[in-house]
């Protein structure tokens, strides 16, 4: 049960898009930029991180939903995105994005958990200034999204479809798509 | 040092949002509605949420910085932001408000802190839906703030000038004002 009254066919981020729509607009831009914009990571290997973080907050939203669009924009699918969401360092994706992922990790613990080492192994597995900066403001961005749905007690709907559903659009059109967000029974 | 390369006049966040534009704007959007748009708390008020997640973040710029921000638009000025900073429930504000701070504490810790213990208590004092939302908002995006700054190691003033400096100007233009940010020396 939602901590504010909330439109109960929205579930997670959405019904709160919908209560506050001035606040809903840069927060979608900031998703859009940071997981869909130009960038030398893939949208899929971008949602991995966000997956991640999500599962370390707990946000069981975020995480379905994540999950969802990741596995929607990688070729390997949810087998892949499953094995980084519990365990990146084992899971088979580059030395670059692990490293990346890593330093999610250390944000998702505090911004002054990122040290030199963490930088440095990211910079040795090819990883440039930007996809740093991104990895840290995706990992810092969830810190903030998954607070935001858990914080007012958002729903979670349980049938996973509902997240199938959402990575469809969002995998066609962004997070600042010409349809609105879709309405999920609950 | 800055784990990648910034403008070394540009302290905290400033230098991350002249390095990434694109996420910059919906930063700055987010910042400006949340703390400075039409709200029944005032900017005074949800400056001092903000100082004391920050506090709590353990983020030194933006805890300096917002600490500023919340003594230019209080009359009790510096004194009583200390005061909410260290131990809102002992502060000299309104109930409404140290509820609301208390449900900011909860946010900091996680989403799922927030209970209805919490919401209830704010309520009984006064907070509107629309308040409590926002205090939850404004408790996660310094969640994210914090983690962005310090997660890329930006420059730190020693020099508590400049805070004061900048506060100034938010005050008078807010955070998307005409003016660029100032340049400080390090």
């Amino acid at each position: 049960m939602p901590h504010i009254p909330l439109d109960s066919d929205l579930p997670g981020i959405t019904g709160l898009f919908a209560y506050r729509p001035e606040t809903a607009r840069p927060l979608i831009e900031l998703a859009e930029v940071l997981l869909r914009g130009p960038s030398s990571l893939t949208p899929g290997e971008r949602e991995l991180i966000a997956t991640r973080v999500s599962h370390l907050n707990g946000c069981r939203f975020c995480t379905g939903a994540h999950a969802a669009f990741a596995a929607a924009q990688l070729p390997q699918g949810m087998d892949l995105v499953d094995r980084v969401r519990a365990e990146p360092a084992e899971a088979p994706v580059s030395d670059k994005l692990k490293a990346l992922l890593a330093i999610a990790d250390a944000v998702q613990r505090g911004g002054r958990e990122v040290g030199e080492e963490e930088v440095a192994a990211a910079r040795a597995a090819g990883a440039s200034d930007a996809e740093i900066h991104d990895a840290v403001l995706i990992a810092a961005a969830f810190c903030m999204y998954n607070r935001y749905v858990d914080g007012l007690g958002t729903l979670v709907p349980e049938d996973p479809t509902a997240y199938t559903a959402m990575a469809v659009r969002i995998a066609a059109d962004g997070y600042v798509g010409p349809v609105p967000p879709p309405r999920v029974r609950s």
